[in-house]
């Protein structure tokens, strides 16, 4: 189970508990707040705060006083204009708060963004629950053999029974014996009185990359869209887009217009490196165009053919 | 004046309106949001959205689901801690937006912490009104004799009328005379019909360093915290100390154990180097220790005497 | 003139004093070092070190020991796939640290580029020179009416030569008041034994935003292209412009394939929304599409016309 | 063994390649450029490159043209001055770059440092080796009694022996089943040539946190010294601390006047808290002070009676 009783109780107070404030509110994001979103089998991404809407963009963009006196379409037109134009800065001035329980490999990745603020729970000064990811048979796929970081065919029969046995079986024998080396079972109390137990920042290290943990993440909607950009990609492994997934959906409940904008101007974007603009130029004036004439390599080629025939 | 008629009723009608909220609420910071602060002569600060509360900062470092069930008392010690031991993570959870109308001397010393966002009026894009920053006649300082980089006592008679007129006379003429090589007048207006006006983005190079510009500046407790402790402090230059002055009033009505840890950790705190310790403990231990005997330079004897003497 | 014969000397002897090292070494930069190149009428950028070449990119993609034992070519095309992609980060393992003289107003825009080190020489500590900006007559632009943000024509006849009159008379003035107020003369001698001198830090105020300033600025080279990818963008201020130019020759001696890279993928490329993406694949199939129905807004459509015209 | 011969005989040919360069450059660290410094029982740290030595930083400072003619003992004053004062920025113009070699568990806690640059060996990309970190008998600490986040006395006997069974054992098996289901031997080749093998970015999540991986790790000098200043203080984990350990033997090659000015000014400094500063002075002044009379809370006057005892 993701949340203990106890939690769930708390989250359902918190939600049920509503104050008056001067600041801007977004109601499609209050509907969603503190509420936790499943995510993989253990994992989920919850709102627990966030700064400024789709007019604060706007705002910021004006150095005006309160909100103007524009209709929400030439909002809609300057938010559009400003991301298609690279003036990132407007998008800074909104800010939200996830706290996300999520496996420690993709933990790793997700870090590697630095502009955000980052709380997590500490594995050196509390003991880490057994929980662990294990990929739905559906989800476990063999190596690429055309991409060395990609994935090929969903693993099968035999192969697939036993890469899932194996991942159970270390990650529960792990578990079990970080206990054991703490010297605590799973209520806190100690197994053995006459022994130590090993400090709790030496026995983790015990634990596999698969194990769950948790934090609180806080970033701007400039990064945020900037994380979504790289991990909403298809060339993002699967376990962390199933977060800019969900992540996405938070996007569009919270700034619908910026959204809406980034995925016409970013997510759905494609761009054309100098010698692949003077082929489409070439082409679109009734030029028969190859590889060869072309001045791309087989490579860039490719990936041209690819963005043009609309994959 | 600071702020337009229409400004003005802008900001009343955005204090009159209060809409529901499950987020963390400061009933403190609400009172004043949006009301601009008097700073300089022109100048002022105002907040214009916030996130988190102490509770927040206290969440964080549990990384636990809701508020948690400890009492405030117990919140203030952590906090306490948390600042002491310099666990600034937690810190970075909440967020402040302010406008701020400042000279651009100050803009460009306060633009050096990085860690925030900002969006500027832009004088490539619009025309700047004619307002200046002139220094009270009790801030008029000589450079001070002991310190390359100080003031000395107020200058007085003759001299600081002098001085007074040529600030004055230098920044009236540059601003005429950008609105001649604009040539528009005060509405906007062409002056002279069949003449083209030169380019926004280069009639502004003739204004003085004394001319107000405005922002959104937005950053995180920890930064905030962090540009508080170099710009409130009395080596920073009086305007922008003013300003820092106005933001540890904002900072105790946003998060008041905060910003008490803050004054006796930071603020009201002294640093002792290893050679400085070692005099306090031998002093401590009925030594009597002169500059000659410490180890110190005397630069740093002296130093150290400032502090223990209480300056 | 820009140098003083000492500074020039103590270059000279710089220039001429080389010692072994065993880290990378790039002639072509080496050929550059410490040399004022100038722009503007009293501006310059120089190389003051640098750390990396184009094979330390190719090293930490590759997370290799040393070289590696890849040939020219396929470091070339390592580094075109890693900029092509967005893998970002080993262009972070290159460093380079520049000297430059710049007016005030483009310092301002600059320090907007965040992830960078700076030192400012400090007008709070030492007295500016009397070195101010003044365009040449071919660069005095008048307003653009088609962008708010652009520039027009260039001035011409009386017009032309009362701006130049104002820049020139204006901030002569104001670096003559400003001596004045500190009561010192151009060699620091003081003017009136009897007054005191405004302190540094106020009579600076007084100066116009066409003052010279300089400093040390560094920064990596994957934040140097993306410096370079807006400020050496046509959308770019004139005056910032012609640094960029500069630093794009820096660019191509010091490290040539990247260069390259980064003029065809990055500064020679055209993003495509989703929307216009649509229209160039039914325009390559064989559709006449019109902005009636391309499903872009008129100012998206001039903006796809542009970039597929050639503009 | 840490590194293979092929590594090593790659070492000793960039040692033996020197060239001339009219950059600054440090004897001392050139000495130890390339060269593994082992840590742990498979780690390692390695200066792979560098920018800058004690001269850069005066010499950013005084935005001065070339070295000055300042004798060095004023150097070392200056940076005395500019470390006791917190002015950091001249301390960002020098830059280091490392190859580290470093258990997972240490890798997730040097990540936390984000003003540096980061490329890491990818297991999308490449396969793992079987090292992992086990601790050396002496190091094989309990769980501290006294703090939930440290280490107490060091384990013996049976129970030792079962920690490091265990240890050895899981991290054997996790690596052995990590190959098995990536279909693979220790050479690459295929096991079973009918199995797929499993995809790499999914194999790796069952190794566990004490794996060793590898980067290259770019920072400047004030944030390095920012780093050391926390990962070699006794509150760090000892094993990142023996990381930073090395790394101040380095900073020490590297810029001795700054290493020096950091373990005054720094790492042997202690700060006094507003209440702590009063009980010295009072202390100071004749007066006995117990705990009761200090205004400080029982921890907080621990803490005070630690470092006024030298602790």
């Amino acid at each position: 189970m993701r949340l203990s009783d106890e939690q769930q109780a708390e989250i359902e107070e918190l939600r049920a508990d509503a104050h008056p404030t001067r600041r801007p509110v977004v109601a499609g994001l209050e509907d969603l707040l503190y509420s936790a979103r499943p995510v993989l089998d253990h994992g989920f991404v919850r709102v627990v705060d966030y700064m400024g809407d789709d007019a604060a963009v706007v705002q910021a963009a004006r150095v005006s006083y309160g909100k103007g006196t524009r209709q929400v379409r030439e909002d809609r037109g300057l938010i559009r204009y400003l991301l298609r134009h690279r003036h990132t800065t407007p998008f800074e001035m909104c800010e939200i708060k996830l706290h996300v329980k999520l496996p420690i490999f993709v933990a790793r990745q997700w870090i590697r963004h630095r502009t955000a603020n980052v709380n997590e729970y500490s594995a050196r000064y509390s003991v880490l629950d057994g929980e662990f990811y294990v990929p739905a048979p559906d989800h476990l796929a063999a190596q690429s053999t055309a991409n060395r970081q990609g994935r090929g065919d969903v693993l099968e029969g035999e192969e697939a029974d036993r890469v899932l046995r194996i991942l159970n079986d270390d990650a529960s024998r792990a578990h079990a014996n970080y206990q054991a080396m703490l010297n605590t079972d799973a209520d806190g109390t100690p197994i053995d009185p006459a022994a130590d137990g090993l400090a709790r920042e030496l026995a983790r290290i015990n634990l596999p990359l698969s194990t769950y943990t948790q934090w609180y993440w806080k970033t701007d909607l400039h990064n945020l869209m900037h994380f979504l950009s790289l991990r909403a990609d298809p060339h993002a492994q699967y376990e962390i887009r199933v977060y800019a997934d969900e992540m996405m959906e938070i996007l569009r409940a919270w700034v619908p217009a910026t959204a809406e904008a980034f995925e016409d101007f970013t997510l759905g974007a494609a761009t054309f490196s100098k010698g692949a603009l003077a082929v489409v130029r070439r082409r679109l004036a009734g030029e028969a165009v190859s590889q060869e004439t072309s001045g791309l390599t087989p490579r860039e080629w490719r990936e041209l053919e690819a963005v043009l025939g609309g994959e």
